[in-house]
């Protein structure tokens, strides 16, 4: 087959979840383009990195050195909510009901894939709660990272980190999810529900 | 969220099969990546088009205006072994026993999704097959579209299509794949499987 395909199939192939022949259905598509478009995707591509930065309080995506949340004196920075990824953050944004600030991770702590907690942005996470302390504040931390062996793991290393210091953390709430069916909720959700029934 | 962020993810989701999620999952793995690693990424989605030709003949992938099997004296050129879609192809090739040509369709007739008989590369196929004839050969077409409404379309539009021609029209035979276990299969292979049983 053409090696210049198969390249970008290669290349298709390393973006997360893709197997060959969902790359290979990509490329094809793209074959049907025209080259203004596909030079627009290679050049959104090739300077994405130059466009798009992280955000040097929580790691969020930011067009410079703070993204629009930090820099937005009207969120309370006492209250921060600490998820895996950028569009975790997002999920919660959509809900408009969270007034603080943020702390994206960049993931969850995962040993087998590599993922230890000095890859996540946890030292800045401690720095800013260090920092509210000094100034007589007293933070509150929501956990927000996901319901599984990773994310739990992530929740109870930063409870670790942050022993020694004033904060207050708290966990997501657990339990029936909207719209969900006893028959098919599994144990450790109704576990919650139970246990945290008001 | 970043503009050139969600710019990118809006590329992204224009790929067959696509969502939301997974586009910005996509973009999130990316900003992982060095720069260089992406610089080469956009350059081959920019070149794709000036590096991968169809082939004037089949509408094969193809480094000039002819591709590898059009070009190889050694295939038969009676033999037409049509597809819908390039990766068809590969499977074919994969196998090792197909010694003929083929014709890559471009897809399967849809107007719903807007896929015409004109959309597809049909006059070319007539036109191979008329040659052929006009050259005092008999050319044997394999009808190989997918079994699926679609595949089927197209495949008794070629039946049309060649009506005039001296060609012969076969269809891959239908039945149990390997390793099918009988309790799974659907009515339909079943049905097939009776018919064409030897």
């Amino acid at each position: 087959m053409n090696p210049r395909f198969k390249y970008l199939v290669s290349l298709f192939r390393k973006l997360p979840g893709v197997g060959p022949r969902q790359a290979a259905r990509f490329v094809l598509s793209l074959l049907n383009r025209d080259e203004s478009e596909l030079a627009e995707f290679g050049q959104a591509l090739s300077t994405l990195k130059q466009s798009v930065k992280f955000c040097q309080e929580c790691s969020n995506l930011a067009d410079n050195s703070h993204c629009l949340i930090c820099s937005n004196a009207k969120r309370d920075p006492t209250q921060i909510l600490v998820v895996e990824k950028v569009t975790d953050l997002d999920s919660i944004e959509r809900t408009g009901l969270y007034r603080g600030r943020y702390h994206v991770l960049g993931g969850a702590i995962s040993p087998v894939d590599g993922i230890l907690p000095e890859t996540l942005s946890l030292g800045t996470l401690k720095r800013r709660v260090t920092e509210l302390a000094a100034g007589g504040k007293i933070p509150e931390i929501i956990l927000a990272t996901s319901i599984t062996a990773e994310g739990e793991t992530t929740a109870l290393y930063i409870q670790e980190l942050l022993k020694e210091t004033p904060a207050t953390i708290t966990r997501l709430a657990r339990g029936l999810s909207s719209g969900a069916n006893l028959e098919y909720a599994d144990e450790g959700t109704l576990k919650h529900a139970l246990e945290q029934r008001k």
